[in-house]
């Protein structure tokens, strides 16, 4: 299935540019307008931005939103910047307004206030504009309806009815007092198997659990994944409720949040995707490889103070890169498991110190067990059975660095409030490179008398 | 509120362990039952698992089942192992049948077959347990309603009411055929504020999106994501509904994926957690280290073959270091990126040519902006140009394997059907190590006269 509809897009795609090139916008709306929703949208994904607002303007506002909103954050910025106030602004009425006040968010704010002025559905959208996009204030919808205790399971179904909004609605529906303070949570199925005369105050649940508008978004996703909910309500400080998060929101921040902990463990800026142009992955990932350069020299100076050795003895040259790398792998394995726990809250900074305990004993046996093997693999390569015990020694000690510092490193971080997946892994192997060059390079100093020159 | 909850917790678990201390059961019994649902998980979570099976046949089977159906896949099997048959079949009749489907597929298959014949809800859990955990099948419910065509809103309605399911019901209702094949979808909205007599025909949306059971669950996390959907119904191959999955059954998924992707590229096992014990994360954590002294002692092979250079020039030993870790660290960002967008099906095989050709130029425009800063450095820190030229040379050549073998790699394992996370960053990185020291020594020996002895 997913192959057929791939043969739908590549031909409309060929359709809708052939058209283009010759001038005629018309039949290259027809042509996308003939397709499904998410075929619309791989066929726009896939326009250069010259001809995606080229069409924008004649496209349905209804669709063409239905389109903008399925973009990349990217892409939909560079369209935001090239398309028109008005279409603009026709457009974002047709969305739900946490998406509207996310395009419009990444405007300059002169032209924020001339779009919001041609909106009608404004009032909607500028209270969202103040929350950042990371917060729950951020993921919030205030598009919704809410209840009074004194409705009856009728009165509700018939405000359902005239509310009647184009296809979102929440399962839960929530309940307010005169104050607009949250006091309760009915489901559309409690609604739905109530006798009509029973008052909302007697169906619903009144222990809601709700976050407040600043709350961090990856708190929410946790909440929302804890709880299973399928929308959670967002209040300010006197509990008053200023709007709702749904669940296909969240799925998209803990996606969006995993991706950043796999880039930043991996040296990569979050806003690189595999198809990003050559300039801009030159520009993005050039500043961390000359961080990494910082920390490779500083680990070259450490081997350059063992040069008389190494001049005596080769062979250690090849050994410290054995000893500096598995430090590097060891300590890697704890940072990732470390990092993704403190990421999903499962760690958090009390269990410090028991962690670093387990992790340097851990890193204590670990280096045994390699040293034993690396120790007699040395020696029978070599013919020297003291470079093999040099070599499991420095094992042993680097490992144990390893422990310690994969451990240590990534709590320092949180508790300096440095997110542990962006810096910890360049600190950590920069303790395993000079250490491992240290180690086994200083025991080769201390023992060149019984090595093989 | 969640540290509040903390104490609360701690000082649950400090009454549970004393009255269990004391042999005193129904206490510890007594104790958990006043907690909420969330801090009974937590309690019962920190408990050993000979404690957490003492407990489980006094608590109340549907509680018991709601903190069982909590805990880690791993701690369920080993619950499951220890506690009597009639025990886990009453508790596994309180659970959705999918979660029940999961328990029981980790028991040893005579026992499954004792445990099933215990249960009242076995015929709903059989049928799951012919589905891979990690299939649509194995994802989906079969405890859902169906409607007909032929019905009435009305009579939908009082199907609903009569049904009356715990908790969970799904946001759409699916409708179905004579044969049981699917036909359409209603939302419980739809259903709300349909006047009573109108047909479900007439209501329904024809256009249901399905997958068929065998579909793996990434590719169904993919679609509901890109949907936006609460439920997905599952087929078979004629069509007929089987089953559904709902949408919070699909974000652990996605954060399943995304943990199981951040650990293969750290070199972790699936299954660890930072509080596993020490013997299980030794255990676990040595076979990839092993894997990776092999490729060390591959890269000092490569080094060992230039001893006699490197006992003229000993200052090349910490020339090598610095070409191959930057060939390293150049491809980690380029396998992040590459497999994580190959797990979001953003990148497939037939995109590798531009990707290997983009990453290729990039890996030279790289290792040029790279070899300039090293080769000015090298050049003044040790004062011979001729050592900057070879260090800035090598690490040219170097970027380039990194951009060749960081993007052809991950392409080549997903085309060998072998998961890019688990191996790309271990091969990839043998090719920058074996490559930096032989180009960075290789060089050093044609070069030796102009060098600085």
């Amino acid at each position: 299935m997913a192959e057929l509809t791939r043969d739908t897009v590549d031909y409309a795609l060929t359709q809708v540019r052939a058209a283009l090139d010759r001038n005629n916008v018309q039949e290259a709306i027809a042509a996308l307008e003939r397709l499904k929703q998410d075929e619309q949208v791989e066929v726009f994904d896939e326009l250069d931005v010259e001809d995606q607002v080229e069409l924008l303007p004649r496209l349905d506002p209804e669709t063409a939103a239905e389109i903008v909103v399925e973009l990349d954050a990217e892409d939909q910025a560079d369209i935001a910047e090239r398309v028109d106030d008005q279409t603009l602004s026709r457009i974002l009425d047709e969305m739900e307004p946490d998406d509207a006040a996310d395009v419009i968010g990444e405007l300059p704010e002169e032209r924020q206030a001339r779009v919001l002025a041609g909106m009608e559905e404004a009032d909607d959208v500028r209270p969202l504009l103040i929350h950042p996009d990371e917060s729950a204030g951020g993921l919030m919808t205030t598009s919704f309806l809410t209840l009074r205790p004194g409705m009856t399971a009728q009165e509700a179904i018939d405000a359902l009815r005239e509310w009647n909004p184009d296809d979102e609605m929440p399962y839960y529906l929530f309940v307010v007092d005169r104050e607009r303070r949250l006091v309760g949570v009915v489901s559309l199925r409690q609604l739905l198997v109530a006798s009509p005369n029973r008052l909302i105050s007697s169906i619903m649940n009144p222990d809601v659990i709700s976050v407040p508008a600043g709350a961090d978004q990856e708190e929410v996703a946790n909440l929302m994944k804890k709880y299973d909910f399928l929308a959670l309500p967002v209040v300010d400080a006197n509990n008053r409720l200023l709007g709702i998060i749904t669940v296909d929101d969240v799925v998209d921040v803990i996606e969006a949040e995993a991706t950043e902990d796999v880039y930043r463990l991996g040296g990569v800026p979050d806003e690189e995707r595999v198809f990003s142009p050559l300039s801009f992955s030159l520009k993005r990932r050039l500043p961390w490889l000359y961080i990494n350069l910082l920390t490779a020299f500083l680990a070259a100076a450490v081997v350059s103070l063992f040069e008389g050795t190494i001049e005596r003895v080769g062979i250690l040259a090849a050994m410290q890169g054995i000893v500096a790398g598995m430090g590097g792998n060891a300590a890697t394995q704890r940072i990732t498991i470390l990092v993704r726990g403190l990421a999903l809250s499962e760690v958090e900074l009390k269990h410090a110190l028991p962690v670093i305990s387990k992790e340097a004993l851990l890193g204590l046996l670990q280096g045994i067990a390699i040293a034993i093997v690396v120790g007699v693999g040395v020696a029978f390569w070599q013919q020297s059975a003291v470079l093999g015990w040099i070599v499991a020694l420095a094992m042993v000690g680097n490992l144990v660095v390893a422990g310690l510092a994969g451990a240590g490193v990534p709590f320092l971080l949180k508790l300096l409030r440095i997110d542990p997946a962006l810096a910890s892994s360049v600190i950590v192997t920069t303790f395993t490179d000079c250490c491992g060059f240290a180690f086994a390079l200083g025991l080769g100093t201390l023992l060149i008398a019984y090595l093989p020159i």
